[in-house]
């Protein structure tokens, strides 16, 4: 017999994450890009923290964290200062924050019906915060105007030492005309361009799904922070899903992806606005809701009465999200079995819905889905509620920062910070 | 207004793949460990290869690629030697193998109705195969015995200074009971550590399923190689998909993932052996198309037999097989809208049925999947055929040697392998 050798501990049931067969050698200067940005990402998503925390958490030693955080202090992208209570004896650490007052990025949505803008501090902090309605029928180009309207208005307030890192913007999937009829739209590359025209942004805006971003915002900052697999559903006149899967969005091919709303569950069901028949979203979309409600299918502002009589027990109403709540756990435990998710996280108005249905839901999910998928599979309300697609696309324009934080241009010192073509 | 500044050009519609709050730092030895890794991978994915190509392609310097592949070379992993022809002037660029001859992984299989047992070099070379009946009704853990007996068959020709650097099991989702009845199986832990125990190895032995492994080896070795995002199909008794996301192996929690023989396609179809109903491989699997050939859907002889009829244009054959094309394409629409990725893959039983009903299969796609979705998608029949899941099995054995390949084990001069208390 020839001679086995330990190769380690075998990882039975979980197949490693197989990496690309040809990885890239990492070089001096990467190391320290990377350092930098676990550095910057750790007070960005957790706050101040000290250098001592900061030690643990990253896994690095003192004086290199020491070294680090000086580096991002002299860019501005950061504080040190001394705590304000010392607990214990001996030179206190100093605490490394976010500057949320200076590095800001602007955070774009354009929902069913209504257009929002945000400016968001790098922490997080949502700094300032406008609105706008959207009227049937403007689509996602048409909306630039408005929204670049904002977004100036905002600025107005803006310190001139302030720094601008980046815009996104939140696409919802889906639209209604002005007929009433529902069209499938979504974020396309041209949109991201005519904003960064638009407002003369050098930095640019990125464009992305709804749900996509929603999803990264539950991730990074709420009911999903710390889980790797997951799904978030967000509902409203469509349905679609951000994956996450492994700690990375899936984006599929030029970020088409999570359209579940388009998954056919009902071969016989009702034409669905995207050309074909018995989609999901034809069964679980704000209409269908309203439709089993015996209400006008096109009359948005009747989904919050419906959910209301259907928490006071009103019999047509409760049968109505029961029957909702039904399809979508069968659409759930089809996404289960596919993607055998940890949590799925319920967004839009599909929050209301597993909120009044959990029960209905989950009877679905254990009927349909395997058992080595569902048993373990929990089943949240979303935690961010309506700022969600704002938080999260405020992360996606951070992301080059965070992920190289002294080449993201950012200048050198507080108040030098370079203008690059501003409007 | 405040001050933009450059961030780097936008990712219009395509978002970043984003990573983890908190990522450790890297340190001089774990970049080391990564390099050597890269090099090692590169030879085993892409076989002999010049000292200059592997500074090329891995972009590393050529004192940094020499001192890699000298340690690789000492460590009894790879061969360095001149090229045979030298095509210019001056000093030809050493040649680096891998050694295929002396380092080895066991690679076996659980298949539906067969055992494959295989000894695979580094490099993807099979060096001996051997293969038993699997009777009806046998469990993944039922087979332990059989297959420790033919890797101890083969184990008795391989030479004493032979490094065996760890094994893996493909585990075919569905088997069928002696009374006919499909069953749900699968990869699970114990099976994994029983082969490790019955064949006393101590690197130990993964398990995992079937479709996942057979799509590995075909992003590594066979027609989605360079693809990142894919989906690869496998259908015989049951249907499974391995599924690749950003070049990663999809795994969900515990290994779970791709179940996609149970995505309910149709509410008031067949029962399932899973319990429910309608399930996708109740409309697609081997016994769907024998029961709409008229044949006993138990005989899987017959399944053949059919698909040759059909070849042969005889029409209730034809019929049978373009009939499981168009369900098969209405779940591939489905997980195209899910997953959206570049390429579906076909294999097993069901490589077949696409050959013979390519159209009917696009046609199906065309009509239920978004446009932005499948207009870029590829169908694509497998590359590798019956050794799938044995390649696959392999590059799992081998990963984590890839990973690591100076601490995982394999001694340190050839011949002088550490003996891990074998059978």
């Amino acid at each position: 017999m020839a001679t086995p050798v330990r190769s380690g501990v075998p990882r039975p049931g979980r197949n490693p994450a197989f990496p690309l067969p040809s990885s890239p050698g990492a070089s001096q200067e990467e190391i320290r890009r990377q350092n930098l940005g676990a550095v910057l990402r750790h007070v960005h998503v957790h706050g101040p923290t000290s250098r001592a925390e900061l030690t643990t958490r990253l896994g690095l030693n003192r004086s290199t964290i020491g070294a680090l955080a000086a580096d991002l202090a002299a860019t501005g992208l950061v504080t040190e200062e001394a705590p304000t209570t010392a607990r214990r004896a001996g030179r206190p650490s100093l605490v490394v924050s976010p500057r949320s007052d200076r590095v800001y990025a602007h955070a774009l949505s354009i929902e069913a019906d209504r257009l929002r803008a945000a400016r968001i501090g790098l922490g997080g902090r949502i700094l300032d915060l406008r609105e706008a309605g959207r009227p049937c029928g403007m689509s996602a180009l048409d909306a630039v105007g408005p929204l670049a309207d904002l977004v100036r208005d905002m600025e107005r307030s803006v310190a001139a030492d302030a720094v601008f890192v980046g815009g996104a913007v939140a696409v919802a999937d889906t639209t209604r005309d002005p007929d009433g009829r529902i069209r499938i739209g979504g974020a396309d590359e041209a949109l991201g361009a005519a904003l960064g025209a638009e407002l003369a942004a050098g930095p640019g805006f990125v464009a992305a799904d709804m749900a996509d971003i929603a999803g990264l915002a539950e991730h990074v900052r709420g009911v999903a922070a710390g889980v790797d697999d997951f799904v978030y559903l967000h509902g409203d006149l469509g349905v679609s899903a951000g994956i996450i899967i492994g700690g990375r969005l899936v984006v599929g091919h030029r970020g088409h992806s999570g359209k579940v709303g388009h998954m056919v569950v009902n071969r016989d069901g009702l034409p669905c606005g995207c050309g074909s028949r018995g989609c999901w979203e034809t069964e679980i979309g704000e209409a269908a809701l309203l439709r089993h409600a015996g209400r006008d299918p096109a009359e948005r502002a009747a989904v919050a009465e419906v959910l209301r009589a259907a928490a006071d027990a009103e019999p047509t109403a409760r049968a109505a999200v029961q029957q909702v709540a039904d399809w979508l756990g069968f659409g759930v435990a089809n996404l289960v079995n596919v993607v055998n998710p940890d949590t799925v996280v319920f967004g839009g108005y599909l929050r209301e819905v597993f909120a009044a249905g959990a029960d209905t839901v989950r009877r679905r999910l254990d009927e349909m889905a395997l058992p080595a998928s569902r048993e373990h599979v929990r089943l949240q309300a979303a935690a961010l509620g309506r700022d969600a697609p704002l938080i999260g696309a405020a992360e996606l324009a951070f992301d080059k920062l965070l992920a190289d934080p002294l080449n993201a241009g950012v200048a050198g010192q507080p108040g030098t910070g370079q203008a690059d073509a501003p409007a």
